[in-house]
C-alpha cells in the first residue's frame, strides 16, 4: 500500500449562523486555498464532500466554485462518522492509484436533518441522540459506580480546552456545578453534557507521497485505519457500557500502524456526550474499563491536554459533517506543533476516533509525522 | 493496481411502487444472496449505497437487514451518476488493500428528490432536466440537420429491446409516430423522447482476484475506468452540441483498458433523453460528430442491440441512484452470454457510461470477461 499523507488543511469558525450549505463549504475550502497559493488546483483528482444536508451535487458545485475539475466527485453520508470515511475513501484513491491529490471538504448547518435518528424503529418516538445517551449514561454509572458531578468533569475539561481554540462554538469554560445546574434533558443527561449542533465546515486535501514532496515542508501521514459497523439499530448493540465497533476499528487501526495505545501521543475522541469520553477511553484501550473517569480527571487536574485539545465535540460544536475533518486537523496541527496555547507536549503519533449514532458504527485514523 | 472483478450480482424489476427506500435496496440485495449462496457475508468488508434518497445511515441499515457487520459503510450521492461512483469508490477499496469484497447496492423512489436541480440558480426557474435536453435537443438538430422523426428512432428503438427485458418499468412498444404524437413537454421534447423516474434497486459485489477464484465462475473484471466533472451548473458547459467530460472519462477508461473504441462489443450509454443518445456515441468515439443517428438507425434496422441492450433509461425508467449499477449488471449478463432474447453476439469487452445533470459530469467504465 503507498504512502498517503495530508498536504494542507483548512477551518473556519463554528457558529449559529444560518448560512447555506454551499457557502459553508466553500469557507474551509477557500481558507485551505488561500493558505497554500502553491496548489496547483489541476492536480486535484477528486473532490469528495462529507455531509448530511439534503442538497445534492455538492461536489460538482464546490469544485466550480472553487476552480476544480476534478474526475472524482461525490458526497458521503454516514451520520456523524461522514468525515472519517471520506478521508478513508481519499485515502483509497490514492493508495489505488487512482488519484494523486484528493480534496475533502465537510460542512453542516445547524438544523442538519442527521439530528434525529429517524430510520431507528427500534427506538418508538425517543429518536433524538440524548435517549441513547441517556441509557449509556445510566447502564455506565451503575456498572461502575460513577456519579453525575463525576461525568460532569468531561464537560468541565472540555470546555476548558475549547476556551484555547479561537474556533471553537464555546468559549465558555464551566464549573461541575454549573454542568449540574444547566437545563435537565433526562434523568440522566443535562445540557451541558451534550455537544450542540451548529454551522460549520473543515477541509483537508490528502496526496501522494509523490505529491507530498512538492508541497508539504511538515507531512503528516495516515499510518493506520480502521472501521467497523456493528449495526444501525441501538437495540443490536451488544454491551450498554463499552463499544464494540470502536473497539474492533482502534485496534485495526493500530495493528496498520504497527503501534500500541501506549504509543500515541495526542487524540482526538467523539465525545457527543460526557458519558461518550469515558466509554472511548476504554474501549480504544487507554485505560481499563471503569477507569476511564480517573484518567479523564487526572488529565484535568495536570492540565494535560492529550484528550480532546481542540475542546471535543462538547466545546467546538458538533457540525456533524465536519466534525471527523476538524478531529483530524487538529491532529495535524499538534502533530506539526502549531496547536498554540493547546499544544501538548511534542506529539508523535496521534489518533483520531469518530463515531456514529451510539457507536453502531466507528472510524480510527492513525496519523504521524 | 491490482484486478478487481464483479463476484455477483442482484437486481428487481423498476416500477411505479411507493416502497420504502429501505425495502427496495434490500430487495436487491437480497437478490444477490439467494442467487450465491456460497457467499460468506463476513468477508464483505465495505457496504456502499447509492442513492439521492434523503434517508441517513442507509448503509448500516442495509447491512444489519442483510446480515453484515462492515468495516466501511456510508452512502454516496452524485445526482443520476452515483451509481458509477459507487462502483469506483468500491474498485478503489479494494484495489488499495482496505477491503477483499464490497456490496454496492443503488436504489430510488420514483419520489426522488434528485430529480429537479435545485441547486443551479444559473437555469433560473428551470430547474427541471427536461430544459436542458430541450437546448441540448435545439441545439443537436440544427447543427447537424437532424429531425423531430430521427431523434425519436432512438425512443422506439431502446423501447424495442426494453420490450425483450423483464425487469425494465415499460414494455410497450412504438413507433416514430407514437412518439411524434406522445404529450409535448417543450418545443423539442416529447414525452416518449424521455427516460422515466422509478422505484427501483441493483445491487453488485465486487472482489479481488483472490477472492474471485473462490466465488466466481464466469469472472468479470473492471478494467478501464474514467471520470470527469466539468462543472456543476450548465451555464459553464463549453458545448450545446457534445459533452466534454463523456470525451474524457470515455478516453481516459479506454486508455486504462488498453482498448479502442471500434474493440467494444457491447454499451450502456445514459440515454436520460434521446438526444443524449446520439451525443453520448459521438462523444465515446464510436462514430463522427454528427453521425450519431446514422449508427442508431442502422442499428435499428438491423436488430443489433450493441447500444443500451437492456433498453437504456428510456425504455427501463430512470431510478437514479441504481442506473449506473443496473447498467454494468447489463454489460455483465451481455459478457457472459446471459441476457437472453437481448442477447448480442459473444462480445468480450463491454462499456458502461453514466453521467449527471447535462453531461457536467460522466464515468465511463470497461469490463471484460
Amino acid at each position: 500500500m503507498s504512502k498517503v499523507g495530508i498536504a494542507a488543511y483548512g477551518k473556519i469558525p463554528f457558529t449559529k449562523d444560518d448560512h447555506k450549505i454551499e457557502s459553508t463549504l466553500h469557507k474551509s475550502a477557500n481558507d485551505l486555498f488561500q493558505k497554500n497559493p502553491e496548489i496547483d488546483k489541476k492536480e486535484i483528482d477528486a473532490v469528495l464532500i462529507s455531509t448530511n444536508n439534503n442538497s445534492k451535487y455538492l461536489s460538482p458545485i464546490l469544485s466550480e466554485m472553487s476552480g476544480i475539475q476534478p474526475k472524482i466527485a461525490h458526497s458521503i453520508e454516514s451520520l456523524c462518522n461522514s468525515g472519517t470515511n471520506s478521508i478513508v475513501s481519499a485515502f483509497s484513491y490514492i493508495s489505488s492509484g487512482l488519484a494523486d491529490m484528493v480534496l475533502v471538504s465537510g460542512a453542516e448547518r445547524y438544523d442538519s436533518p442527521g439530528q434525529i435518528l429517524e430510520w431507528d424503529n427500534s427506538r418508538g418516538e425517543f429518536k433524538h441522540p440524548i435517549f441513547w445517551a441517556s441509557i449509556f449514561s445510566k447502564s455506565y454509572k451503575e456498572k461502575y459506580n460513577i456519579s453525575d458531578e463525576e461525568l460532569a468533569i468531561v464537560s468541565v475539561k472540555n470546555h476548558k480546552q475549547a476556551s484555547k481554540n479561537p474556533n471553537a462554538l464555546s468559549k465558555k469554560t464551566y464549573t461541575v456545578e454549573d454542568v449540574m445546574n444547566s437545563k435537565k434533558l433526562t434523568d440522566d443527561l443535562k445540557l451541558l453534557d451534550c455537544s450542540r449542533p451548529c454551522t460549520g465546515s473543515a477541509s483537508i486535501l490528502l496526496a501522494s507521497e509523490e505529491i507530498m514532496k512538492k508541497y508539504a515542508d511538515s507531512p503528516i501521514w495516515i499510518t493506520g485505519i480502521g472501521q467497523k459497523t456493528t449495526s444501525a439499530g441501538f437495540t443490536k448493540n451488544t454491551s450498554l457500557s463499552s463499544m464494540e465497533s470502536t473497539k474492533i476499528a482502534g485496534q485495526s487501526a493500530l495493528n496498520m500502524s504497527n503501534h500500541n495505545i501506549s504509543e500515541i501521543d495526542v487524540a482526538e475522541v467523539h465525545d457527543a456526550f460526557s458519558v461518550c469520553e469515558p466509554m472511548i477511553l476504554e474501549s480504544l484501550g487507554f485505560t481499563d474499563p471503569g477507569n476511564g473517569m480517573d484518567m479523564i480527571k487526572n488529565l484535568h487536574q495536570t492540565n494535560n491536554f492529550k484528550i480532546n485539545p481542540r475542546g471535543g465535540l462538547i466545546g467546538c460544536g458538533h457540525p456533524l459533517g465536519a466534525t471527523g475533518i476538524s478531529q483530524t486537523i487538529e491532529i495535524i496541527e499538534q502533530l506539526q506543533n502549531n496547536a498554540e496555547s493547546r499544544q501538548t507536549d511534542n506529539p508523535k503519533t496521534g489518533l483520531i476516533h469518530n463515531m456514529s449514532a451510539a457507536a453502531t458504527s466507528s472510524t480510527v485514523l492513525v496519523l504521524e509525522k
